[in-house]
């Protein structure tokens, strides 16, 4: 048996890890995500345009066995809100993941289970630690394509449920060009 | 009590992530590392140049985190040999490692405990899977710094203690201006 070992090639235009599967999420995919209801509906009736993929290696699974994946989540906003993912935690409260930005420019939201929030810059050269027992989700505040890897426990899994019952408690939203965080309770469209 | 999520910033020129303390390894640290035992004493002799520094987060402990640390290590050879890392496996041998290519141009060396070598290539945008039970070394090839990213279970530590009484079985040296991997048992001075 040789040392299973392996490498991946970053295509950083393309988003994707070499000889990875891919997953492509589309706007219809996104329903409930964004706060704006009316302009997410609008949007959708004028086409239903790719918002991010993540290209995840098949890598081996056991005990200290990591995963990886490159995510790439393009520009845009559904009425102020820009473009996002689902978000989630992991199934295995426990496990953190190393966020590394990659190009482009945008920002990480952290919610913990008592409802706590951070956000946290992701570009290029910049490492996000997301500890355990927290849920993530990555925005594109920039106007190019947001590209990042993502380093997490083999075990960890994704757990989409609670995010999509409840949403983050906070939206990030364009005011005078610039991206602000607000209560999601607070948000008027 | 809020998040305790963090981030940092890769400061690729000075080869350091920020906030990070860094660790220098000098060639006097690397005594028995080398194949060519009287090239290093010559080399030792005009000087004590540094060969590589890590820059490794304080990061958190405990079941699903992880620890992160940059890499930096210099072009140069001591006989026909690059310079290279100590190498080291995990001290809990399960733990995995992944490998982002940061700048530069070099090679990551791996053998396991059966003796069984791998020679991948590690550079920008490539990523090297290093599986558990695998010791690691990595190798400048080029002209430039090797900088690098890897991510690692924070309770994987480190065993250099395998390594500094056997060595790896392979020596990657330079023939014709170009690495060659040989045994080290068929190394000639």
């Amino acid at each position: 048996m040789s040392i299973p070992a392996f490498a991946s090639d970053i295509e950083l235009t393309a988003g994707v890890l070499s000889g990875a599967p891919l997953t492509r999420r589309y706007l219809s995919d996104l329903r409930g995500s964004f706060a704006d209801l009316a302009a997410y509906e609008r949007a959708l009736q004028t086409g239903n345009p790719l918002l991010y993929s993540v290209s995840a290696v098949d890598a081996p699974q056991g005990d200290g066995q990591l995963n990886y994946a490159v995510g790439t989540l393009l520009p845009g906003r559904v009425g102020p809100e820009y473009y996002l993912t689902k978000g989630h935690y992991h199934a295995r409260r426990e496990a953190a993941e190393v966020y590394i930005g990659l190009s482009g420019e945008g920002l990480m939201l952290l919610e913990n289970e008592p409802g706590e929030t951070r956000l946290l810059p992701l570009q290029s050269q910049k490492i996000v630690y997301v500890p355990g027992h927290t849920a993530h989700r990555t925005i594109n505040t920039g106007t190019a394509p947001l590209v990042y890897l993502g380093v997490y426990p083999a075990d960890a899994g994704h757990d989409y449920g609670a995010i999509a019952r409840n949403n983050f408690r906070h939206v990030v939203v364009e005011q005078n060009g610039k991206p602000v965080m607000i209560e999601r309770a607070a948000f008027k469209p």
